[in-house]
């Protein structure tokens, strides 16, 4: 077996090989519009003033935690656990440095045409898919071949799963308060379209981009891919022994080869650079699918395993055809939300809301059955094979979405700098794709957490032993409570984050307005910086209330109502939390297309009462889909993380176990 | 024991004389005005032509299942499955009846001043609260004294939920179609007041208040109660014998006793009609305290039951106080919700949503506590006995809620008939204390039900004797997942049903006020029958799919993965749905305080940009908390009681247990 571990590096020094060639491809561009370079400066140096502050914010909380971890569980606990945090930062660094790199270069490439455009587009997404499952699993096998033991490598997980909390839930507040704040102000109040240059918050927005979408959904997927193969590993020692530890590895291995191969079909030139990055989807799963078939008969002897993989991969399938049908304004859901704005806001929002809870049944149902049926072929075991069978995926949704903020910033940046209308329809081509991709790669991002947090779950239990977890003891029954209500309590913090940040926004973006003379005219020049600062210190303030929170109720119900009641806890989150976070990204994701579809002249069209009502119910679902829903997957994974770690003290320590 | 029986017994009779002696107070009152008359006679009408058609639609229902339950389990379950409902249906006819008519004589009333008016309103209300908790616990004892096996009750238990499925389910599409209707035609569009005479909406209003606020909630308490006592009848009977299936008889029926007396104090005259009915329910509270105190001696010979019977009674004041938090428009959380309209309706729905979501944190760890605390006492016994304890003030809190619906009309009534400003006075005196009433009466809904459900949790697992329901095994994680899921789809359902029935109606409004020559001056009648007619169509359509919903699924659970399964399925319906209920209820009360603590005043008043905002999200808040938040209270009940029903029948044909 220490081959496939052996071919399991290799695998990961590959993917960040590729992830330098293509960072070198990106940067060897040349951008020669002075313009172009002075806003994507300005948000670079935006993206990277805040990632620097917010790593500084998880630096004190992972130094923190990594002392009272090395006190409660060992040093090697505490190692694995800084190494987890310092590899997941790592990530999101190199990711997002790339993306606000490769959105200029988009936009220079445009020049050329939408091949080219696309390329480097993709290629910048490519980076931080590569760096997120390059990283990811060389971090696993790594540790895995120093210590030999999965169980050992738990607190990795947690420490990816802690950065993940900060970076999604501070990226998500720091997105929404410029998006929300460039919006009602200068979109609605000044009537200055969206990306103009005279909006004093333009530059943040777009900063926001990168640190909410890049950064942020990059750890959540870091976190998820982790933390399923360690579940994965600790099943599998269990009941395979060595041959259990080493095929989710070796799967994954598999994954980011076969993305690789993928990456060079997207580079084909084409007209529809949707059909472009589908072909790249579909070549990858093809090829995992095959790859993984083979494996299963060497390791196994039998194609059982197989089966709980492929199970994974067409849930995953399944979870974009469902998204597509919901969210996109092709669709009749869409469109039923666009009509019922013609009867104004209530309408809108009452039939979003239907929708998002509707749109909660068929993912739901199609994990319950991929659990089962995976299950009934190999056990616990199946259950996390179908979770990595679902992450196979992972390098190519990754790119794709990360795709979406550097074409997002594309566009603004050609916006921005009056390009010539040529670049633009470039842009937006690319642009209008990348809010496609953006829907399924959440759906995606809670299917993937959702799944990791069942197979963390099904590691809990065999880790504590606790075969039996009794839900009619009284304790467990309360920790399922408490999980549910925890979902709402997480959400509440958040929405009330961004409501306040967004707030100081529009106060900051109508002084500026009102205060700095020839801003209107462009004489003048807004002061973005302020409000760079102002979703900084908002995003490190509103991160605290949320991140302490999902870490204390584990230890407080452990500690207090014993391991079983923790398995409750856990339970209650993943069945509240799960629609729930499916049901805030798709109410926000149809909002928005729902705007977006009258806006290419349906129902009245731009400036009519029904887009009015339209944009109201778009504003509502930004932190919605931006925010809320996409922290609810790391609340998800992080209980489990804890309670893996600390299963054993709370057995010992309890108070009324 | 026989003696406790004959005492529930008699109590149950008293109430029922109490509830004749004080309809024959209420109509010996005449009302001399025939415009008011003429409104009322409109009100009564539509009102019974919705009910029959409900009941005929209930009626079908139930002839279907009780034959499907005598098939499979025996006439005896589906005679008292039948009678459930016939009894239930029953109470629900005898207090709207009651309802329709009190509301017409408060007004009248309001002549003779506030005292008078709220004896009126009040003893109207009480006739429903008489009839809830006479004719529940009546049907309870009889068949038990009939039976002698508390498990031979269960079918009468899946009766009233039924009918409350129906009631409030149609009753509250039935009520927001028409007030959605009403408002957004005849307020926002046409620009006349509320309840005025000339909105062809305006009788369909008054009648959805009295088919939703009355019949639907005294449906559903009426379910709780029921419910609540069988499970601890239950649970009695197999931990304490003959005593324990007697103890809860005897609380409800000192429960019964304590609001008779206290309805006296509730007439004394007085210039405050809050105090008035808060040391009525005090006083309640306190009889029954001081009640079961000495029966839990003389019962147990300890004081233990009394203590979890205690917990149950502080469990309801705290929600009370949490509520009065969480939705008066005097705290915070709500003017902190009203300040967020000044910035538009976006800010305003996402203040909302943020508080709802907080809100449900208190009231499900209070409930938590309630359990493990009752638990530690007396076991699974004493944690049903707190619910029978919140439960013991229902007669009190239903009085207070039906009062609602009862001053509501008699201010519309006085509104439509035009009458002297000083009656108007009155009567909107008497609303205003009806609306803070009915937040409370909706938190107390909920937290029946809940109660309710873990009662009936209990008692499911009690009976199944499977003792250990393991959520280490998938079928039981599965079944947790789906009723985390279940809850959010019905939901859907819901508000949907009430968009399509309010799109109907706003096109019905609309189209009188255009076609209808002569109706803005008030020379022609608008034609209120086609209205209430849209209402009741639609009502009596949007019920099936929900109601059939929440019957299959946990059929459909229990057939394929057993037991263990549904229990699973019932307890993730318990954890999400009742934070989600919870969340709507609040939500919506909230935004309909904000916009009523702006037209205080506050904020720019009536007519504002603010208040315009304030609107929208009360809007949105109607389907919120008088629709689907309610309705989730029967989809947790009705589960349990189909759960215990076919407990054995799972056991034994499950397809993969």
């Amino acid at each position: 077996m220490d081959s496939t571990i052996g071919l399991s590096i290799t695998a990961g020094f590959s993917a960040i090989a590729f992830a330098g060639y293509l960072i070198s491809d990106i940067l060897k561009r040349r951008v020669d519009t002075p313009r172009m370079v002075e806003v994507s400066e300005a948000i670079q140096k935006g993206a990277m003033t805040y990632l620097n502050r917010q790593y500084k914010t998880i630096a004190a909380f992972t130094l923190l935690l990594a002392v009272l971890l090395a006190w409660s569980l060992g040093y090697l606990t505490a190692l694995t656990f800084t190494l987890g945090a310092v590899l997941s930062a790592a990530a999101g660094y190199i990711g997002m440095n790339v993306s606000v790199r490769a959105n200029v270069r988009t936009a220079q490439a445009a020049r050329s045409g939408l091949g080219e455009a696309l390329k480097v587009a993709f290629s910048g997404g490519m980076v931080m898919g590569m760096s997120v499952t390059g990283i990811g699993l060389l971090g696993v096998c790594l540790l895995y071949w120093l210590t030999g033991d999965p169980k050992q490598i738990v607190g990795f997980g947690f420490g990816t799963a802690l950065v993940a909390l900060f970076a999604r839930v501070g990226g998500g507040i720091y997105t929404k308060a410029a998006d929300m704040g460039a919006d009602l102000v200068g979109k609605v109040e000044v009537g200055i379209p969206e990306d103009d240059p005279r909006n004093p918050a333009v530059i943040a927005d777009q900063v926001g981009d990168n640190v909410g979408d890049v950064a942020g959904m990059g750890a959540d997927v870091f976190e998820s891919y982790v933390c399923t193969l360690i579940a994965s590993m600790l099943i599998g020692a269990i009941t395979y022994g060595k041959p259990g530890v080493a095929f989710p590895l070796i799967v994954q291995a598999a994954g980011i080869v076969s993305s690789i191969l993928a990456t060079f079909l997207v580079r084909v030139k084409g007209d529809k650079p949707k059909d472009s990055i589908k072909r790249g989807m579909l070549t990858a799963g093809f090829v995992i699918t095959v790859i993984s078939c083979i494996l299963s008969w060497i390791f196994f002897g039998g194609l059982k395993v197989f089966y709980a993989t492929l199970t994974g991969i067409v849930t995953l399938i399944l979870f974009a055809l469902i998204t597509e049908h919901y969210t996109f304004y092709d669709r009749r859901p869409v469109q039923t939300v666009a009509e019922a704005s013609k009867t104004g806001v209530a309408t809108n929002i009452l039939s979003g809301l239907a929708l998002g809870m509707e749109s909660t049944a068929l993912p739901v149902l199609v994990v319950c059955l991929a659990i089962i049926f995976s299950y009934v072929l190999v056990g616990l075991y199946g259950i996390a094979m179908s979770a990595i069978g679902f992450l196979s995926m992972t390098a190519m949704v990754v790119a794709m979405d990360s795709y979406g903020p550097i074409v997002d910033n594309a566009s603004g940046i050609a916006e921005m700098t009056g390009s010539e209308p040529e670049i633009r329809r470039v842009t937006d081509t690319l642009d209008s794709l990348g809010n496609t991709t953006k829907a399924i790669c959440k759906s995606f991002a809670i299917g993937a957490a959702a799944l990791a947090a069942i197979a963390l779950f099904s590691a809990y239990i065999e880790e504590t032993g606790l075969e039996a977890i009794n839900i009619a003891k009284p304790s467990v029954s309360v920790g399922v409570f408490i999980g549910g209500m925890l979902t709402f309590l997480f959400c509440s913090f958040l929405l009330r984050a961004v409501g306040k940040a967004a707030f100081q926004m529009i106060g900051e973006v109508r002084r500026q307005f009102r205060e700095i003379k020839g801003l209107m005219t462009g004489k003048s020049k807004p002061d973005y910086a302020r409000c760079v600062d102002i979703s900084t210190r908002s995003a490190l303030k509103g991160l605290i209330a949320p991140g302490a929170l999902s870490i204390i109720a584990p230890v407080a119900v452990g500690f207090t109502l014993g391991a079983e009641a923790v398995a409750g806890l856990f339970l209650g989150i993943i069945a509240s939390g799960f629609p729930l976070a499916l049901f805030l990204a798709h109410t926000g994701t149809a909002w928005d297309n729902a705007k977006k579809y009258i806006e290419k002249g349906n129902l009245g069209g731009k400036g009519s009462e029904t887009h009015a009502a339209a944009v109201v119910g778009d504003t509502v679902g930004d932190p919605f889909k931006d925010t809320a829903g996409p922290s609810l997957n790391i609340l998800m994974d992080i209980i489990g993380t804890v309670a893996l770690l600390l299963a054993t003290s709370f057995i010992t320590y309890a108070l009324f176990a």
